[in-house]
């Protein structure tokens, strides 16, 4: 038994220092590695499982909608990223610089793609000739680099795996519903895949990203009560096709600027699941999304029958769909149980001599640790029938965590006391005065996280300068 | 008509420029297109499907043979790559290095990864510490980067796409069964997937990888009678294991060093693909690794009721398992069948307002040209078998190309002929000195492409020194 506390005790309560839980879970859980590259992770297979899964699920998703998958040069050429104003200024300062092919210099250096706009662009003013060929709704699968100063596994690393997708459009009208369209996707997979409630809205200028018109993000809140940005969507308007010259011939054969988007989900998405779903023993995985739905483990599995008894109920829970393993190493049932709640397999399947002389087993839900009794032959049809109610479940509490933790506030007092006493969004109405945006963040480090598509009227005046104000801002601290 | 003329007529023959043809189809067929960024290409849709196709089923290859997936960085610092000597030269001269990041010079250059097995033995170090953690199975799919001087879409860019696996092992044995495992996985698929038959064998010592013991291959014929390597697999023994002290402690409670290896496969299999089953009307794609496998092209469409007709027969094929398209556009059929045949779509369905009345369709083969009247109600179950013909015949035919550029020769006269003269792979016995092999390629520009695992003894001598020789070898003129 000691070794099997061990486990267990190794991992920080998230009472104690959240930010410490967090890294226990994603090294005892083995999603990460750190590397000799600061700032650069590992992701191991129990990890990498996760974001095979929420690849495979968005990529079915994305090619509902029409999008097509294409693959980009990773190397940017400096005159090319510079090809947009806002957009080199928002990226330069934290990008890699490429100088040598070799032993020999570059005649022009590159950067390793922050983001691929100035990339599209390029690719877009060649590709692009006439209304026929549009929409273009591209996407890729890649690595992007980032050099941050502080980093974090999956939230924040110098290089991250995401998709990002770039369209381009005839008209504003089409670029806009396409925008919306992919939030409003990004915001399904969350709530229906990763079991996570988000807020959808729009940034406010100040927050959006460096050359859109307009960007619209989804908000999760974590377990601590921060925001996470969990995936954005950027109307460009025609300002990339001016840049760029990215023109086409209308039906009319009058030259026009195409109208753009881009859009994205990285794997920052599986830091949200850690801090949405985890508790004190580990990491809990939403059913949809786990790389092992089901784990069973025998007990006293030295004893005759135990083994074989324990690879049918493996077998018949496989063919009811479930992807399920059977841990059947030599460790203790107790350090067997301690791992596969570390790991946030949704259910463990305990099988022992006096289940298999009752002809039961015992299913212990990971969420709420809840223990059954069941039959052995309806063993396969109850697993398979919790992956759906878990789900659903997690889901719910995640729900219920994040009502919970909303503050609407009309004062500045109270915006103060909220984001002091209060870990949640704070919701208040604000005049759109960046202004009072900057004193906002300054004087208490809460940022606008966005203005939501269901706007209410809390209040009639702005909670940091008193004048009047028809925006409702979802405010708070965020990763 | 001019329309459909000048599709076809964009491309160079064969017989003419090889090299231009290739060149030619991977434009007009849209697989790729040219960047900014020199020697660094856009994978265009058409090309990336087929790359989505390839990774599949060569996942799910692994996969069944505990193959688990990783990511890796794509960033190695200089200090980390010049710890393996032969391997440090290999790769040094080629790579892109990163020098700052920001607007900061960092303290240790790092270089794009050419290849990862540094970043893995560096990682492994940690990871392994018992006999228990062995063997590690990780695979990583990712895009690397080699300073070329020439490039050549597909067959040598600067940046590719690729998966890289790397073992680890507690004996000999078990990683020269792994390096030979893989060999044989990527020589079944190539054969069963992309219908391309190759020769299994080892490389000689100068042509094995950087800092392998031993290095497998498997080469296949194009159809201008180059060789392309199309796979490796390299046995490492525990040499990177001592250069980065990768020890675990075995079950006697003793030291020992792991035996590790890598392999892998790259984007240039699409360039196999198109250089083995190409013609001069484009590209022939194999039905199994096809994106689209059948294009239904109405004639005369505007007359009642071919439309609707036509997505009957797409959904029947639909249904029947192929990944089937309509082409309802406004273009002419004529221009419709010019596209189907250079994109290689398998086979094409045309269905026109007579075919309808004799309740019938016509199925042309992209690999043959071959017709066939269908009857509608056929047509799904027609179809789907021609894809299994198909892809059989490809292959038998590939085959049947590949063996009738075979030539054996005894003497260097009858070898310096047949490189001059029968464009193919030729098999001469080899005495096993490398000087022999330098003396061959600067004579002839032929390379040793590989010693089959399949030997047999077309002589006594080596055919460039005469002295005793008991190696066969494949040589050849080599992408």
């Amino acid at each position: 038994m000691a070794k099997d506390k061990k486990l267990v005790e190794a991992i920080t309560s998230m009472e104690e220092d959240f930010a410490q839980w967090y890294t226990d879970v994603v090294k005892k859980a083995e999603l990460i590695d750190y590397t000799s590259v600061k700032g650069c992770m590992v992701i191991k297979p129990a990890g990498y499982a996760i974001w095979e899964n929420i690849q495979r699920e968005l990529d079915r998703r994305f090619k509902e909608t029409g999008v097509e998958n294409v693959y980009l040069p990773m190397f940017i050429p400096e005159s090319l990223l510079q090809k947009e104003k806002d957009h080199v200024e928002g990226f330069a300062p934290e990008v890699a610089w490429v100088t040598h092919g070799g032993l020999t210099p570059l005649q022009e250096r590159m950067c390793v793609r922050p983001t691929s706009e100035t990339l599209f662009c390029d690719f877009y003013k060649n590709d692009i000739q006439s209304y026929r060929d549009l929409p273009k709704v591209y996407n890729q699968w890649c690595s992007v680099v980032r050099w941050e100063k502080e980093t974090r596994p999956f939230l924040r690393s110098r290089e991250f795996l995401w998709q990002e997708g770039h369209t381009a459009h005839a008209t504003e009208e089409e670029a806009e519903a396409r925008t919306q369209q992919m939030l409003n996707l990004y915001a399904d997979f969350c709530e229906e895949f990763l079991a996570m409630p988000v807020v959808r809205g729009r940034k406010t200028d100040k927050e959006k990203f460096a050359g859109a018109v307009a960007t619209y993000t989804i908000e999760a809140l974590m377990h601590d009560g921060k925001a996470l940005q969990s995936g954005t969507s950027h109307n460009f308007g025609d300002g990339f096709a001016r840049a760029f010259g990215i023109q086409f011939t209308d039906k009319d054969n009058k030259l026009q600027y195409v109208h753009q988007t881009s859009w994205g989900m990285t794997t920052r998405l599986i830091g949200a699941i850690i801090m949405v779903h985890g508790d004190d023993s580990g990491l809990v995985l939403p059913p949809r999304v786990a790389p092992v739905q089901a784990m069973v483990i025998p007990v006293q599995q030295h004893k005759e029958g135990v083994l074989a008894k324990a690879a049918e109920v493996r077998d018949a829970l496989a063919a009811a769909g479930l992807r399920v393993k059977l841990d059947d190493t030599d460790k203790s049932p107790g350090w067997k149980f301690s791992e596969q709640e570390m790991r946030g397999i949704p259910i463990r399947v305990e099988l022992g001599p006096k289940d298999i002389e009752n002809n039961r087993c015992v299913i212990v839900r990971r969420d709420t640790r809840e223990k059954l009794e069941v039959a052995l032959e309806d063993a396969a049809a109850k697993a398979a029938e919790l992956m759906d109610v878990i789900q659903k479940d997690m889901f719910e509490r995640a729900r219920a965590h994040r009502d919970s933790h909303i503050t609407d506030v009309k004062t500045y007092d109270e915006f103060r006391d909220a984001v002091e006493h209060k870990p949640g969004f704070i919701r208040a109405m604000w005049c759109g005065d960046e202004a009072c945006e900057i004193k906002i963040k300054e004087d208490t480090t809460a940022t606008s996280r966005c203005m939501p598509f269901v706007q209410e009227e809390i209040s009639d005046t702005c909670v940091c300068c008193g004048r009047a104000a028809h925006k409702l801002v979802y405010w708070g601290k965020a990763y």
